[in-house]
């Protein structure tokens, strides 16, 4: 089925406001969708707002801005906190990553430079924004996770050492600290590089009491340790 | 790093042993990798072998054979078992969860054809079967699910209803389901396609006692929730 949500910025909370899409989005509905006036479409701010609208008549017959009505709207409260710090890996694989973090209601993502991770990660932060963009839209989730710019491990730990976390670990790190650990209160999820975390940084995550987690005894790629660590964080926090 | 795992059907259990790698991996080692005389490499049979090996001369010096020499051997006994019963989604996206499944250390991989899904899955079992191959290679996994040929969603109940089992459902079905489970005895894992599960199909599960679970409120792709699901299961299994 065709999906038609689409995202506006700063969307009023009030049914019956006439608005404008965004350029992109505007082009979205009627140049690739091929929208018509009176057709129902999900509007998403990334903030909680979600309205349902119906596209207008366009003003003119070549006007490429799609103007739409909104019919009913409301506001959802954000989910429970939850902070990725993650260590984009090569290429591609990155989308995938940030895809699963929109779809599984992730609310920070913070990429991390870490010793085994690429110096200077591959594409732009605006690049990574559009994909979240994407993503929410295909998800359906009201809330888009806040893209934070790229920070050297050693100072991210600083910033977030302190809060209720969770690493993808080694197997070695997770058998030095096997502890009873509260769940419920994790709001962070920390995932290495391609390599892991180096035997320092995994130490560093040890003294600032983050809980190691290894999944199985294969190598996870980054964009599979992401989501399975938060669907593992999922059945913690739930106190299954 | 160079990762050198290569995969050999049979690998025999004892050191010493002179091997001819299969004509693929051969391929892949001189003229990929370019390995010498002398180089170490892992070998794997995905039933649990797991050798340590060293590249021989080759007979000739145009040979196209990589023969090795194996210089230790062991044979990993298989992880808990768990079977993946998912419908495969469209284009690529099957491969990321092959991929997943294989690091995840699923035992088996059952494609389902749901009423919401394609009725004739893309790509071929060979092709499918290769994909597991490269990945149980790239994350050492020495034992490589079983991949079985597509089954009707009904069929497969028959056959895998009555195993402690767990699906990725609706928020609908979630909520009417909400009940104590042990989840530790779970050995079966049920994702539907793109468009989930259909409300006959929901119920039909219910009905045979598998468990179901949403993770958050967002709409999650099939690539998305095999990995999230496999970390929820992890975390129930082992009581955390």
């Amino acid at each position: 089925m065709q999906i038609r949500r689409f995202f506006v910025p700063e969307l009023p909370d009030t049914a019956d406001a006439v608005i404008t899409l965004p350029e992109r989005e505007s082009l979205h509905a009627l140049r690739v969708l091929r929208l018509e006036a009176g057709d129902r479409m999900t509007l998403l701010d990334g903030c909680g707002g979600v309205a349902e609208a119906v596209l207008l008549q366009p003003e003119s017959r070549h006007s490429r801005e799609a103007r739409c009505q909104i019919t009913s709207a409301r506001r959802l409260p954000p989910p429970a906190p939850l902070t990725l710090l993650v260590a984009p890996p090569r290429g591609k694989a990155f989308d995938l990553v940030l895809k699963a973090a929109a779809e599984l209601c992730f609310t920070a993502i913070q990429p991390l430079l870490c010793q085994y991770g690429t110096a200077r990660p591959e594409g732009t932060s605006e690049a990574w924004r559009q994909t979240l963009v994407a993503a929410v839209k295909q998800s359906a989730n009201p809330w888009m996770p806040e893209l934070r710019e790229p920070m050297p491990f050693a100072a991210a730990l600083t910033q977030f050492g302190g809060e209720n976390g969770l690493f993808g670990a080694s197997p070695a790190a997770e058998a030095t600290a096997r502890q009873r650990h509260d769940g419920r209160g994790i709001s962070a999820l920390w995932v290495g590089p391609e390599g892991g975390f180096a035997p320092t940084e995994e130490q560093a995550m040890l003294d600032c009491g983050l809980l190691p987690v290894t999944l199985g005894n294969a190598v996870l790629r980054v964009e599979t340790a992401v989501p399975a660590l938060a669907g593992y964080i999922y059945a913690v926090r739930n106190s299954i």
